[in-house]
């Protein structure tokens, strides 16, 4: 009889316990977890303090007991375990309650510890004013502290998922809120320019955005305790009274109600570790393609590995609940003897910032040109469905692909409505080896509701198609910078579009509708960089100036992507 | 300089005017069209006359004027081209104003002339009262016959896209409409129990939906005109008052004030078959891969060719927009000397239906049958994103497979939220040649308001799998007909369930969460086919059994797709 241990009862470990009783009946499935909960919804923590998800108990979705009686699996909760003894094949557990240690046997082991919340070594960070948000415990003293405290201004400090995620459900709740991200951008999966759509939103929403600002120490001031029989406040709520001082990095102080710190997660690794398992060069703990660790006995899932990056197959952290959900499965399945092996990692990554939406998949182009990997880009501005049609919303999508074999590298976008959709299509054309000559062709479901008879998807596909065949040579937001005076700028917009988006300095303004009659107003010995909104109609203008001996780039994306990426 | 002559403005050939011009400033083109806009929303004319688009200008994209000067594209409406001259290269127009008559010669021809809604031979259809859609003036008159006739009844011939949408478009303008729907399903694309899903939202919407009904006959009884100065009325709008009176198959009889004709459309081929040009075997024009028709000087695009199917490379009629938009824009790319071939057709199409969608791509079951193509399929149902966070409905998806070499032949999905999502990636799935262990996979967006950490797709590739491997013998619903006296009936869900949706007659019911205890009350001498409401819980059961010495099968899609396949 197989005698499977699993540390860790949440998205990885869950899903290798369901997997594996399916496969065997016979098999003994113990999962041990730290906590008091198993299989809670991670993911939707920050929605119950923003008030979209009201019900706590919805965020539970399994118990120990619908977990015994569903898969006969013996989860023991508040059960740590604290080491591994490869030797004999057990662990040590300490009961969270009692205590008490005492050690159980193992044929195969999965670890699906999780990651940690990174906490910075920040002065006075150890506060009861400041919390981080990674389980229901988390969830639940963060919304103490907001009502024992009366929070009316709170900061979160680092612009990723949980921070993005928390900074919304704190705004949602009337909370005033800042912003802290030491980087230039929030949401470092996609590159600065589209994140630049992202700080537009949140600066719309009243948020107080800081980029480029770090958190460099935090003094807590408590208050005197101010009974409040009435509101049925104990011993235990009073010492939250109280305010935070934050110094940051620009010099500047601030006070704060409440503190989350969201830099980021690191890989429980210290089971591992001490148990001799080999690590890998990103600090996860290193698996092969079928999740096995150095130890053939021992699995491990989840955020807590290195999985390989799709492009380059270089070792990466992904801490998503997608692939950790995945790969539980796939550990059942490879203990019973199924040839399975993990493909790989995208990332494909989406977050809802107030009403947009902004995703990814694959490499964004800052760790392209990291690894030296050759691109080119395309980005395309267009509805989500029929323009004619209520409810439309832009599209921006960004597209990276390789110049030789014209294989998807990454994919970037953002908007408020049809994201998650664009960005599963290239995840999918991605995985599947597409390339953009390919991509041309797919048909995407089409009615005005839903989508155009040209999609995005589409069009981006025949914008870099015109680039590849040489048909449009393309000129990008960053090259303008310094144009040499062999160059000048055309913008063929109306001249009502420049009053109300603007324009960029010294560019000569001809419609693209006048050009045919305007072009000899143009130097045929300078190199002509066109432009209008998105790159639609620069592209039509390079093409008839192309046709009567013009040498011409065109702006990919127009000013739509020059401007967000000034910002 | 080439000469290029296109026939029919909107879709197919508006993308041929507009990518010729980028791709030469030289090259003479001229766009005929019979009627007096191009470049229109044809797919926007039912959310017009249904009130979703207000302002009726939206749906005219293009003028002749704007196509002038953008693309130097000499369009001339009202002027139908009534003869192709193959050996002199020109074509007869005629002004659809003054009669007149001229030719025009061409150095390539390009055919977009659509399809026709089909008429078919009922005895008095002809009579102000009834209309079919194709065009503006057709919506025009619609709205005017509606208005006129103060139409309080509305009767939509052909459960199609077009029928479907004019149905809710009637329906939301508060009209009483009855659907005829000659078949025993609306939309087609997709199979019947399916489209049950659309016939519950249908009727429930309180439309009177008739399957397998005909209509056979139409009576019109004009009413005595009665002048309403006041309402502006003129002698043209006066003789509409009256009603219908239809005769159907069924022998009944009823009383409309419109009638929809909306039966389906036949691809215009008149023009090229009186030039000789050859037809294919449905009745399109033919063309090669790269549109060509059997003159290499023609070209045709759209609804009115046949092209290939993706799966079976059978000649196949699929009037969509989509394709018809990529194919003009290819005519160009061949014409100027690029080496583009079209990739076949899947027929991806989305359906609105109040608040459903319905969509599929690639081969549907019916077709799969007649084709002797071998297949497997599965189904699942489950939430559109997080089941935790607002908002989430259920998807419920068909997919089906190769069963030798797993790759997908095509699929459908129904349901308020995600149905045009998830059938985008599976049709980009399905051209990329993807299988379904590859599908299990692949890496979606996840965050609770978009998705699930297990996507509805991976769900439908891991129940694929599943059988593939043989972990699970299936059994559809189509064949618990006539069980054997060696199998029996097994539900797996919990009493409240069957109370509240009822259950299969005769079967035996055991919740899944205490069937290890009550294991013994089954009988090991038969066949058990389990089944529980969407096919998850059915597939744990089956596992426990399996490993404990009984056989079964497990009913895919659970109890949900047996009911709505029952309707």
């Amino acid at each position: 009889m197989t005698k499977i241990v699993i540390i860790g009862g949440v998205a990885g470990g869950a899903s290798a316990a369901a997997r594996a009783r399916r496969l065997s009946e016979d098999a003994q499935i113990i999962m041990f977890e730290r906590g008091p909960f198993i299989s809670f919804a991670n993911c939707g923590l920050p929605y119950h303090i923003g008030g979209d998800i009201p019900e706590r108990s919805k965020l539970l979705l399994q118990t120990p007991e619908s977990f015994k009686s569903r898969f006969d699996v013996d989860v023991r909760v508040m059960s740590e375990v604290i080491a591994i003894n490869r030797t004999d094949k057990t662990v040590t557990v300490r009961n969270g309650l009692s205590g008490d240690e005492y050690d159980e046997q193992y044929d195969y082991l999965i670890l699906s510890p999780g990651a940690a919340p990174i906490i910075p070594e920040i002065p006075g960070l150890s506060n009861p004013l400041t919390h981080s948000l990674r389980n229901i415990p988390d969830m639940d003293n963060i919304i103490y502290a907001i009502e024992m405290n009366q929070a009316a201004h709170a900061t979160v400090v680092g612009g990723g998922f949980i921070g993005l995620e928390m900074m919304e459900a704190l705004h949602q709740r009337g909370i005033k809120t800042t912003l802290l991200e030491l980087a230039d951008q929030v949401m470092t999966p996609t590159d600065p320019e589209m994140a630049g759509f992202v700080h537009q939103e949140i600066l719309e929403q009243g948020v107080d955005l800081r980029l480029g600002t770090a958190l460099t120490a935090v003094e807590y001031n408590g208050r005197e305790p101010v009974a409040s029989v009435d509101a049925g406040e104990d011993d235990s709520g009073q010492h939250l009274l109280g305010h935070l001082q934050l110094t940051l990095s620009t010099g500047e102080t601030m006070q704060t109600d409440l503190l989350i710190m969201a830099i980021g997660v690191r890989p429980e690794t210290s089971l591992a570790s001490d148990a001799g398992l080999t690590l890998g060069p990103r600090g996860g703990i290193q698996v092969d393609t079928q999740m096995r660790t150095s130890d053939p006995a021992i699995f491990a899932v989840g955020d807590a590995i290195e999985t390989l990056d799709f492009v380059t197959g270089d070792p990466v952290l992904v801490p998503l609940a997608g692939p950790a959900n995945r790969q539980g499965r796939m550990v059942a399945d490879v203990i019973f003897g199924k040839d399975e092996h993990y493909q790989r990692t995208q990332g494909t990554a989406i977050c809802k910032v107030f009403d947009l939406a902004i995703a990814s998949t694959g490499m964004n182009e800052k760790r392209l040109k990291q690894a030296h990997i050759p691109y080119e880009k395309v980005y395309v501005h267009t509805a989500s469905h029929a323009g004619y049609y209520p409810g439309a919303e832009a599209v921006s999508l960004k597209l990276m692909y390789a110049p030789d074999s014209g294989k998807i590298l990454g994919a970037q976008a953002v908007g408020k409505d049809g994201i998650d959709k664009r960005i599963d299509i290239l995840a999918v054309a991605q995985r599947a080896g597409m390339t953009i000559e390919q991509l041309q062709h797919v048909e995407l479901c089409y009615a005005p509701p839903y989508g155009s008879a040209k999609d995005v998807i589409n069009q981006a596909a025949f914008v870099a198609c015109n680039i590849r065949s040489g048909d449009i040579r393309p000129v990008h937001y960053h090259e303008l910078g310094d144009l040499s005076e062999h160059q000048i700028l055309l913008d063929v917009r109306n001249p009502g579009e420049l009053d109300a988006q603007g324009a960029i300095l010294g560019a000569i303004n001809i419609p693209v509708d006048s050009l045919r009659e305007r072009m000899d107003e143009l130097p045929k010995d300078k190199e002509i960089l066109v432009y209008c909104q998105v790159g639609l109609r620069g592209n039509v203008a390079c093409r008839q100036l192309n046709h009567r001996g013009y040498t011409t780039k065109n702006l990919v994306g127009g000013y739509r992507t020059y401007r967000i990426a000034q910002q």
